[in-house]
């Protein structure tokens, strides 16, 4: 890339945008508090005229600079998403966004609208799609290798919030995820529970038309929720259940997806990365690796030879591949890369909103079928 | 024994039986049809004046003999466990009968109070209990070492009715499956759904107290239920899902368990019976085995040295054993002895009647939260 | 069968036998302390004037009867194996004989030779061999699928011995083990090794044709070897190591086998029996169930429906299943029936005593490479 | 770190030395061609100033600089390891090399020498000591948790070099590895042996004093051994077992390690590197992970969340920060951080040689047991 890559970055941002040599941190807006802020650019070796403590500043003036940054990433709490990314698209200037986009559904679409208008990127990173077997896992289906979908089972399922209130929340850097303010209307439900319902759509290629939910705090004094059950009803009669937890006990960060088609079942946890299991109606299962599949949807997403496991980290920055591959089509007018249409963009983050408004709508209604808003 | 064991006998039942030595095959009804009735019963070694081709003559007959039958086995299709259960409790002859108890919520009750009066033993196969890690799990919860429950995720997942109507439905033995004048009125939702509720139940000591429910139907042409996803609430705040499915691609006969604590989770699959999996809040997961966790509990359902792993069958014959403590110690006038008080019997059943009624019930209100009657 | 079952019988040799409707127990020298043989007796019905204490009386008095028994099951200690086979299969009467077959390669020779002479079945309980995943593992082989052999890894791990001697040693039933007038002249080589050596032998085909070997002892004070590590050479240029150990700390019962080909690779765990893994070379990993592969070799081994796991029991069965359709074959001249055909018997006994001969004779001989024996 | 990192790279190193932000490429002599040299060094961003197409002549350009580089990376064939790793050491540059040392032990220990002597980091990039599990488990040994070490079994497979010479072998890229004057005496023996000897070291703290071994070629035309056997003694009277093979059908980079102690044993497979398996003599298996063991050894190799997987990359990765921390250290004059101890350096690459050339010369004996020099 020519120019850079903007500011408010988070070290698992940092180390992935890296990986794979496609950007350069040059400036950033690393907080509001100026000296907190020059500190944090010096920690990264950004020079101290491009470190900001204001976002509107920093779009201004990166604007306005020959080598001025091509792209920005919002890490900042959920609120001022919107804000923010508002303030570098009508600068011009590429997003890539944090999930889930932002504390409203209104706000989300006008961001969509925004950037769709400036012809700017807004990327959102939904990481478990950069995985080489989830995205073997989307090709497989789009191929028809498990015939007509029928059922979707997926969990997101953590313990850290399991404790009681007063140990596990006083981290500072959490803070946030508890106050509807910053965090918006749903605690668990918009932390992980995105994550979960953009997984299954990404893998099937289908949103719900409906769903019913239920919301639940089991730690006394949490003054959101931790845990959320959702039925699912799709178009084409599939049926699924959502489940998001931070208060599984035992469970690290597991987030697994069961798609059940006519001919074939696809089953994916990203606690191990690099197995997808298949197993054709009354078959056996075989487990998949990216080392093995010799699909190009795997191996887009693969740096290493076949048992030299990646993670996590490779994931993440496999979206930053494709948002690098995103941004020089748009900015020279060319068509998107094939390889990289797979990217989560700022639609996937409306749909995430839409999925948050239904399931509070349904919650409050105990647990009516909800309908979900068709998305254009 | 003194007596024998009784009769309507499906292979499996008469294997699990024998298997410990404590029953012996000497008469039955094993078909209404009087020839068939003969070939079975010469096939199994019943002397000819013991084969039946009515139960109610059977039920007098042998309650007649000095060396009558303790115990019948019944293992008909569901709308004739009431009428044959109710003949041979009334004869004052001890009952072990499939699942699910029947077909409708009042004749199971009625069956409870009969049993209940004539003071014999009901006692109901639901086989996965009889696994020594569901003992062994049961045994940790009753300890409080899960601390107080919180979440259930119950699951039975087939694939054998997935494949479309014509194929796989064909087979005579099952046709009665699909009736609901002879399976009653659930479908998937009878069969195995009652297993997953069951299993649930014993493991945690709890039934819930309120559920909403959808059952659907993938297959086209199937008069009845292949698919059954539920929500559970408990009376202490915990919460449940509970999914049955005989359409879930790729699934053998994955019966598995979940339940998340305030203090460990537990995990158990059928499929892999000699694995129980425990981990606590925070910590390492643990992979607990019969050989190892020496509890009594499990200690009671084993009958292999470690590493020589049992199966189905062991844990169906279990349930015989302790059946067979349960017709001592009632014959005699004894207390059950402690090592066999898990047998699921009628009121189990009942629970579970009760259960299909309110998923019914739920379903046809598209999915409202329905009451469960408390469980005298 | 017509006749009946005999006697030194173990609890689990019982089960096994009855399980699949073959064998009735109407004879036995439980104990040759009369007293104690028949309290034996009493307590698992034999009739008082079938009890005997003497092997050579019960032989000559079991021939003498029209209702003799069929077959005799021997689970006495090593060095009576032979003696007792002996005299049975000069009585004419089949023999079922526990592992490994005696304490020397030229009793075994005899055995063998005798056994043909008198045209009797000479089975040997190689347990593992009667798992359905086991049976189908042997047919591919057999079939093709893995290519030519190049490689077999085959390790039985138990930690049962691992604890110092004063410890585990103390159990009376298994004092025999360590001593060599009775166990023979090895320990873990002997009791589990053979084991080890006779898997690897019936899946592959093939019996090695060198090997070096070292035995060791870890725990202070046992007499005989409690770990020994061997490699193999075959006849058509693959290698091998056979791994046996009894103080492989924190190991149940792991007995695995695996082979890999110039096609494909085969893995097999006792510990997790309904799974057989088979990768192809550069490909993917697939996990076969009896329930799923719908081979004639795993139906054959398998009573269950797909997905309702058996265990050890049900393999231990099958040989007794295997056995008495050669004993009714043997009996009537007719050819053993193919399905059958799998069953061990003496010669893979001598292949055994073979084996154990070579290792002995290695490791005297810090490790040399030694000749195994032709076998006929 | 001032300076900068040096040449040589490949791509995997590239990405981990720069994962943590330790290291900047700024010179690099990238081939002996100088149109390639030129070209690779365009495509990395090295100025041309400071590319090189001769090493010599980089050492002491590099050296005479202010701001020459501080380390070099080597990555040839083997055989140009000593000659590199000398003219650098030799102009006071540090040195991080890819395994095995070399091509003989001779150069090995003369390496390790000059290394000592100009007191210059030798680090070996044995990489999979990197894995927060490998260290974790080193960690464990050292506290004393497994007991006594009684067993090692380790080994590495492959089955890329499975199939038949012409199409497995034609890549370029891999053309040095069955070359013997540019690989060395062996084949599988260096390439991956190497790596599975210095894990079984590694973690088990012992080098055993003798082995015993075979080497084996299966793939007709290939000059050099694919399949290694060794069986292994220690001083304490351990025993072990290694076995690589680069023709291990349908095993894409299994590098396993087992480790059985007096009290419990230790299980770790690279391919599902977040899993460290604990069992204690006569328990329970529990699976640690990064995220929950909660020790410094692990987490000092670990960057992500529990539950966020880390892999290969991210091992190689800790080489590179642990090497920065040498450096730093010895620069400085200062001890080198207990954290960063654990480096695998010249010393290990000593042992690695004196393996290798046990190995060839017990496999040319015949299997004979052969000593290994004791290390300094």
């Amino acid at each position: 890339m020519g120019g850079g890559l903007g500011a408010f970055i988070g070290s698992v941002h940092r180390i992935a945008a890296r990986l794979d040599d496609h950007y350069e941190l040059v400036a950033g807006a690393l907080s509001s508090d100026p000296v907190r802020a020059e500190a944090s650019a010096r920690d990264v070796r950004i020079a101290a005229e491009r470190s900001y403590n204001d976002y509107r500043l920093m779009a201004q003036a990166e604007a306005a600079r020959d080598d001025g940054i091509d792209v920005v990433v919002i890490v900042t709490p959920n609120h001022l998403h919107a804000p923010v990314a508002t303030a570098f698209l009508e600068a011009g200037i590429h997003v890539i966004c944090d999930k889930p986009l932002g504390i409203s559904l209104a706000e989300g679409k006008q961001l969509a609208a925004l950037a769709r208008r400036r012809n700017k990127l807004f990327a959102l990173t939904h990481t478990y799609t950069g995985y080489p077997m989830v995205r073997h896992a989307k090709a497989m289906v789009e191929a028809g290798e498990i015939g007509e979908l029928r059922l979707v089972q997926v969990e997101y399922a953590q313990d850290w919030l399991a404790a009681s209130i007063g140990r596990a929340d006083t981290g500072a850097e959490h803070n946030w995820h508890n106050d509807p303010l910053r965090a918006g209307p749903g605690g668990t439900l918009s932390d992980v529970g995105t994550h979960a319902y953009h997984l299954a759509q990404f893998v099937s290629g289908q949103l719900p038309t409906q769903l019913l939910a239920e919301l639940n705090t089991f730690v006394p004094g949490r003054p959101i929720d931790d845990h959320v059950q959702v039925m699912l009803r799709y178009a084409n009669g599939a049926r699924g259940t959502l489940w998001a937890s931070q208060v599984a006990t035992g469970c690290e960060n597991t987030v697994r997806l069961r798609l059940y088609g006519s001919k074939a079942q696809l089953d994916f946890n990203q606690e191990k990365p690099t197995e997808l299991w298949f197993t054709p109606q009354g078959g056996n299962p075989q487990r998949l690796s990216p080392g093995r599949v010799g699909s190009a949807a795997a191996a887009h997403a693969t740096r290493m030879a076949a048992g030299h496991p990646e993670g996590y980290l490779e994931a993440f920055a496999q979206l930053y591949v494709d948002a690098a591959q995103h941004i020089i089509a748009l900015d020279a007018g060319l068509p998107i890369p094939p390889a990289a249409r797979w990217l989560p963009t700022v639609d996937d983050g409306v749909a995430g909103m839409a999925f948050i408004d239904a399931v509070l709508s349904s919650h409050q209604h105990d647990g009516r079928w909800t309908d979900l808003p068709p998305v254009s």
